[in-house]
């Protein structure tokens, strides 16, 4: 079985180097020159300036139809030809986080579209999404996502960002970083 | 700002005494005599046989319209004539956990009344839900629920558990521990 808990350690060594690191809104997180994706808890690594950590876990809004709409079109991670990545840390207000189910769901998708979006930009667009919340009290982010493209398809990335940072959902975000890489 | 981490030490010391121990499906947890429930993590308690973690999250299925009903009814714990608990940490099967939203709230309310069943014994039996799945890859546990209600109102507790076993729902549960206390 693979593991679901993952680490992102930002430092000076990694397979990935970064780019550019553009904090959206909240606190930002300490300028690195190179990332590396470690499976399971990583703890402090040496040389790392931080570790975010996220674990995968079940569909939290996606029906079945929706699921096997995004099963039938992504394709996984590590693809030879895409040697571009983002790491998108991002929080949710305590607003967001008081809302019910069923009001969580109609912001997510019946207004802000948030799973037509993504499921637009499939397959060019990878991505696994983790989450932190549940981690423990004190996380710095409620979810981790990392995206994998290649070098042409970066445009239609940074166009399905702009499309969702404009939906409603995004009014709820209240810390995002986002962090653009390239392999080694 | 309080906690939403909280462990269940198991051991010979503790404000909770253990009536009985009651494995109701899977592996069991070493009998202990008493329970002492603390706010945050515990770590490895002096004396203790087990501890559990779980942390308090957001709402997973219930609606606006049954999150107020509930909240209407609902008693906080810690009610001085509530001098009987039940500690119930249970697992569900890998099969629950890939179905989507739609189809879990299905079998959750719509086939098993998980919801309207927990309100029909309000406010006598209090609850404290806490998820572990996500804490971390390797949680002995996906849930641990807290119950507090009085010695009178134990047999209604008990009827409540004999409805929810009999559910759909219960079909992906795959460790189930039943653990009943009583102030020391």
């Amino acid at each position: 079985m693979t593991t679901r808990l993952f680490s992102f350690a930002g430092g000076n060594t990694g397979r990935w180097r970064v780019q550019s690191m553009n904090t959206l809104a909240g606190e930002s997180l300490a300028v690195v020159e190179a990332l590396e994706l470690v499976e399971g808890d990583a703890g402090p690594l040496h040389d790392s300036r931080w570790v975010l950590r996220g674990i995968t876990s079940n569909e939290r809004y996606v029906t079945r139809e929706e699921k096997d709409s995004l099963v039938a079109k992504q394709q996984g991670l590590g693809r030879s030809l895409s040697r571009c990545a983002a790491l998108i840390p991002l929080r949710k207000s305590a607003g967001w986080w008081t809302l019910t189910q069923d009001e969580r769901r109609q912001i997510f998708e019946d207004h802000s579209r948030h799973i037509a979006i993504g499921m637009k930009y499939l397959p060019a667009i990878a991505r696994r999404l983790h989450h932190c919340r549940d981690l423990g009290p004190d996380e710095p982010f409620d979810f981790i996502t990392w995206f994998e493209f290649t070098e042409a398809d970066t445009a239609a990335f940074d166009e399905m960002l702009k499309v969702l940072h404009a939906s409603p959902e995004w009014r709820y975000v209240n810390r995002e970083v986002d962090i653009r890489l390239r392999l080694a």
